[in-house]
Formats: structure tokens, C-alpha cells, sequence
């Protein structure tokens, strides 16, 4: 099928993807008086009088602004934000999908972070949460860390915890067919932007110790030359047993290879250096870091893609929709460590029931995924005290 | 009916009254790389090499912000952005219902009028319009300005001159039955606030030469001490024949009363000593100026309110969602004088046909009326050269 062809045709056809409904009818004078003035004059008071009124008398609590400023769409780059709108319908179309949440886009017109905080800042009354996307590293640290300080709602970057929540996931699962700990892996990770740096911060808070990460110059270690800023402070947190050198050099040995970069930069030789039975999550976008197939035929006991057409699909789709969910049943003020963990182990425990070397994970359209998580989350948030409801 | 309970009732039922919906199906593995990657990619790189690609292949071009600080909320004044919620959502559930326009509510945390103009200029390429709603004067006026000027959208303070249009056209049409011009008929405009000021303005564009403001103080005119800002400007614009005095004394002789301001501030015996067959618009809601039977009973010819249980409502529901459908319709850059004009026309003409005392406009639920705006709104549009399509 081609996708591209088809693509333009259905956004044309409709002239994108989303749009807004009522949920109450208008088609007499009490329908307007009642969803309209005068009626509405009286939520309106006890909102005013209790500001929390606000949850049970308007749509607040299902609604979420997925936030981009354009600047690192897919794999197309910074393609700014009136482009980058297909990405964010599309993404409120499967928050509505897979969740039930209500998702608007809003496409900033500014890539300086103090506008697009103060921005959103402004904007968060509407919405019971905010879903960063496609925002370049590393302004989206800061951005999603000044936002998360400032609001009493979730703010949470897909590119980030939701990758490295499904990720982490297929892991604990590949882990344990191939009868490893995480606390005892040697883990490369190839690409220091926010899905790398997001996926290696959770699996230390996981247990790991021995994760590698790497940029194009190789491994990132204490003592490398010209490290600062997101680097300095992951030099910091990883690599315990200084290993330098190239990507080819860190994996010789290495039980877990996770690559969020680009397409080709692994070979069959590159797999067959690593430790026995290696996990390979080879997760570039279209063109993998190397290939399913390849990678299998090279000795990888389990191998992911991000790619729908190959087994182990490592898909965002899995996690924000459900992790989203639960975080608005509980009300939820943010979205806490507790609460992603608890959605790693959700995902993981949902594909354990019928676990092999093809699904570690479960499938996009495997029904009851989004639930099993949302429900998870949302007791993650009530006993970490991060819920209202 | 007792519409506070129903309101109340309502709202809590359905947690408010607007949701998004997909406008696509996403339940197989080819929806999904059709609506969203690999597919996706496609729609953005044509936008990204033609920006007016995006009025074809996103929901653009049907998306306005319903935009408010929660500063001047119905009659409620200044309850802040949570609890204009509701009123928000109802906006954009008459968007929809009556003019098929994708609204979606952006309620500000801030009256700085510098972080408003921001915050909405940031969010502006997820929208094709800025409905601008219960923000208070004079702030209104400056922020709507100078979004106007930054923003190849259109902006339209709801407020302002979605009350405009209609109060002119029911003015047009109460003319033509008591046989008087525009342009020789004294009218008196009680309230120099949003609504107030643009009434005034429209009219004079309309060919008005004889009117009068009235705030608190009475007559604003050239010379009264202390007038600043807008009453500064209206004293200017306004007021040619130098009234000064109350309420009551500029309205003695006076064709029109136009009240946007209190309930109960004019007496049967200011009705009566208004000009023969006198006018009456007394829209302050939910209690009129001067209740619709009492300014009848005291000789209004012709007589009008905000209520719909009255006749001759005069109710925005009549402007926004046809001016909003024709400007979206035509791609337009903007709302100018000369759409409004239009839609002033199109309502009045609307009306015209079955013309009487007791219709001088179209009820909410005429079928047709937002059409009929829309058409005459977009032909404008083109013609003063502000449509893109």
C-alpha cells in the first residue's frame, strides 16, 4: 500500500482528521437556555465559588492540548508548526481512539522556551493535561520541566516517557525470555536525544547499572571532551565502567542494544559482538538502525522495530493513550515516576499471558491494552498522593 | 423552567458539553499508517514546502479559538478563566450546531493584555479564526487590535461586533417600519463598554450621524472632565449636537434607545418622552433596561431585548456562527467593515420577509439564517479582497 499516496488522499478527503462535537443538543429555546444563557450562568458561579467544581461541570477533565512547536517532527526535522499539524491531529485522533481523551493541537509559532512555557502556561485553564511533542531536544527538558512546576496538571512528553515506557516494557520481557535482570544487563543505547535520554533515565530508576549511551562520536563518558549541557548530566549518570569509543566498540559484549537514531548504522557483525542471545531494539524511523530480519539472522534472540509490518512493534500508541486515561480518572495533578512505572509493568504483564520471542509486546489494535494501563496509572496516582479523584 | 438546575443537571451529566471526534476510522494497521505514520509524513512535507497547503489537508481551516481571560463573563463580571469554562463550551457548541465551525475554548490565566496578544499569537497556526469573548474594556479593544494587525487570520471580538451586527440589523429593519433613515434618527446608546462602543462604531459606519453615549455620568461629550481612553475617542466620534445631561435628558426626543448596560435604568415615563413611535433596545440580560411589555405599554413602537422569551431576541447566535462560517468559507485574513456590513444585510434582508413589529429580526432556530450570513459574509470577503479561496 501506498501510504504517502493514501495519506494525502484521506487528509484532502476531509480536510484533516478531527473535529469538535457537542455532547448536549441544541434544537430548542430550553436546549439554549440551558446549555447556553441563562442556565449556564449557574456552573459558572460554582466554579467560581470552588475552583475544583471545575472538573464535574465541564469538559476540562478529558481534554488535552498536545503541545509542539514544530521543530522535530518524525523524522522530517523541524518542519515548524503549521506542517507539523497532520502529526498532532493524527495524535489527537488516537488519544480519542485508544483512550477516550479529548486532544486539541496546539501548534506554537515560537521555538524560544520562556514563549512557548509562558504560552501553554496560559492556556492550561482549558485542559486537565498537556502532551509535549515533537519538541526538540534539549529544549524539551526544560520546557516539560519548567511546565511540570508551574502546573497542578500532567505534563508529560510522549517522545520521551512514552517511548521509554513501552521500550522499557518490551525489555522487561525480552528480558525475561532470555532469563537476564535488568540490574545485571549491559545496555547500549544509540541516540542522545529525548527518546535516549528519557529511556535511559527510566531504566536506571528501573534498576539498571550498566547503560552505555552514545551519540555520533561514540560513548558518552565522564571525561569525554566537550560534553555539556543533557550529556554532562547522562555522563554523569551512566557508563559506570568508563567504556569509550565507538558504537561498534560498546556493544562488543553487550546483552541489550536500543537504538533511537538512524537508519543502517548497526550490522549483522555489530549483533553478532554482542553477549550471547541479544535483545536488539533497532527502533529508527522508517529505516531501522538495522533491519528485523537482519538482525535475527545475525543472533538476536529477540529484536524490536518501530515499524508496524515486523513482530515486536515498539509503538508509542501503546502507552500515552492509557497512561493519559488514568492519569484524568484519578484527577491527577502530574505524571510521577511511580505512575510510569506502574505502566511498564501494565504493558509488560498485558503481553506476559502469551510472551514469546514475536510478542514481547502487545499489538496496536490488542484490545483492552490502553485500559489495562490507564487502570494501573490511576492507582499509581492515588496511593503516590498525585491524585484528586 | 428552572434553568439553573437543568444547567447544573446538564453540565454535571455529560462533564460539559464538547468533545473532539475523529473524523476518520482508525481500526486496522493500514488506518493507522494512513491517519498517522509512515503516512502522516506525507501531508507535512507538503506543507512545509506550500504553507496554504494546510487549509487542504488539516482541520484548519474549520478551527477557531474561543478565546477569554473570564473577565467580563455574562452578567457575572470578572470570574476568571475556570469558570468561564462553560460559557466557552457553549460557545463552541453554537459554533458547531449553528454553523458548522470546529470551536475550541482557550480560557487564559492572565488579564496582562502583552501575555494574551502572546499566548494567542503562539497558538494561532492551529486555528483559521480568533473568536475574542467576554474579555473587559477597554483591554478588549487593544488586545483584539493587535491581534488583528499580527495575524493573517481572522479576529473577531464576539462582544463587540457579533452584538453590533445584530443590534444594526434589527435597527435597519425597525427603521424601515417606522419609516425613518439611518442617518437622521437620533439614537441614544446607553453603556460605553465592549458592546456599547461598537454599536456606536457600526452604526456611524452605517451611515449614523446623530449618536449619543451614556455612561454612569450620562451624555459623554466633547469637553466633559475626565474622559480618557475610549470615552475620549467616543466624545470625538460622537455627540454632534453637544448633549450633555442624564440618561433621562438625552433621551427626551430621541428616535432610538440602545441599552447595553443594567437592569431597570429606564422608566415608562423616558419611553414616553422619547420621539413619536420611539425605538427601544433594552438588552441588558438577564434583566432588560426596561422590561419588553412595559416599553411597549409605553408607547416603543418597535421594541427588543436579550431574552428569548420576549420578542425580537437579540441574541449573537444570529451573527457569530454565520460571520465565522463565511469568513472560514472564503479563507479570509480577516473580518472587515465590510463583512460585517454584509452580515448586517444578510440578517436584516433575512427578516425582511415576513417583516412586523414582533419580527424585526430572525428567531435563533430560523432555519437558514447562518447560511444566509455565511454566503453574504464570504461573497464580502472576496470582494474587499480578504479571502484566500
Amino acid at each position: 500500500m501506498d501510504y504517502a499516496a493514501a495519506a494525502l488522499e484521506l487528509h484532502r478527503a476531509h480536510r484533516g482528521k478531527i473535529e469538535i462535537r457537542g455532547k448536549v443538543a441544541v434544537r430548542t429555546r430550553d436546549d439554549l437556555s440551558t446549555a447556553y444563557t441563562p442556565g449556564v450562568a449557574e456552573p459558572c458561579r460554582r466554579i467560581a465559588a470552588e475552583p475544583e467544581a471545575v472538573w464535574e461541570y465541564t469538559a476540562r477533565g478529558n481534554m488535552v492540548a498536545v503541545v509542539t512547536d514544530g521543530s522535530a517532527v518524525l523524522g522530517l526535522g523541524d518542519i515548524g508548526p503549521l506542517a507539523a499539524l497532520p502529526v498532532m491531529e493524527g495524535k489527537a485522533l488516537l488519544f480519542k481512539e485508544f483512550g477516550g481523551v479529548d486532544a486539541v493541537p496546539l501548534c506554537l509559532d515560537t521555538k524560544d522556551p520562556d514563549e512557548i512555557v509562558a504560552a501553554v502556561k496560559a492556556a492550561a485553564p482549558s485542559f486537565g493535561g498537556i502532551n509535549l511533542e515533537d519538541i526538540s531536544a534539549p529544549r524539551c527538558f526544560e520546557i516539560e520541566r519548567r511546565l511540570a512546576e508551574a502546573l497542578d496538571i500532567p505534563v508529560f512528553h510522549d517522545d520521551q516517557h512514552g517511548t521509554a515506557i513501552v521500550v522499557s516494557a518490551a525489555l522487561t520481557n525480552a528480558l525475561r525470555l532470555t532469563g537476564r535482570e535488568l540490574s545485571e544487563s549491559r545496555i547500549v543505547i544509540n541516540g542522545p536525544g529525548a527518546a535516549g535520554t528519557a529511556i535511559c533515565r527510566m531504566l536506571l530508576d528501573l534498576g539498571a547499572h550498566d547503560v552505555v549511551v552514545c551519540d555520533r562520536r561514540g560513548a558518552i563518558c565522564a571525561g569525554r571532551e566537550g560534553l555539556s549541557g543533557h550529556k554532562a548530566e547522562l555522563a554523569a549518570l551512566t557508563n559506570p565502567r568508563g567504556a569509550a569509543g565507538s558504537l561498534a566498540d560498546v556493544l562488543r559484549g553487550a546483552d541489550v542494544f536500543i537504538g533511537v537514531s538512524s537508519g543502517g548504522l548497526v550490522t549483522g557483525d555489530m549483533v553478532r559482538s554482542m553477549a550471547d542471545r541479544p535483545i536488539v531494539f533497532a527502533m529508527a524511523n522508517p529505516t531501522p538502525e538495522i533491519g528485523y530480519g537482519e538482525a535475527v539472522a545475525a543472533g538476536a534472540y529477540v529484536a524490536g522495530t518501530g515499524r508496524s509490518d515486523f513482530p515486536n512493534q515498539i509503538n508509542n500508541v501503546l502507552a500515552f493513550p492509557g497512561v493519559f486515561r488514568g492519569a484524568l480518572d484519578a484527577r491527577s495533578r502530574e505524571i510521577n515516576a511511580a505512575m510510569k512505572a506502574a505502566a511498564v509493568r501494565a504493558l509488560a504483564d498485558f503481553a506476559g499471558g502469551k510472551l514469546d520471542r514475536e510478542h514481547i509486546i502487545p499489538g496496536a489494535f490488542e484490545p483492552g491494552v490502553a485500559a489495562a494501563v490507564a487502570k494501573a496509572v490511576a492507582a499509581a496516582a492515588r496511593e503516590s498522593g498525585a491524585a484528586r479523584a
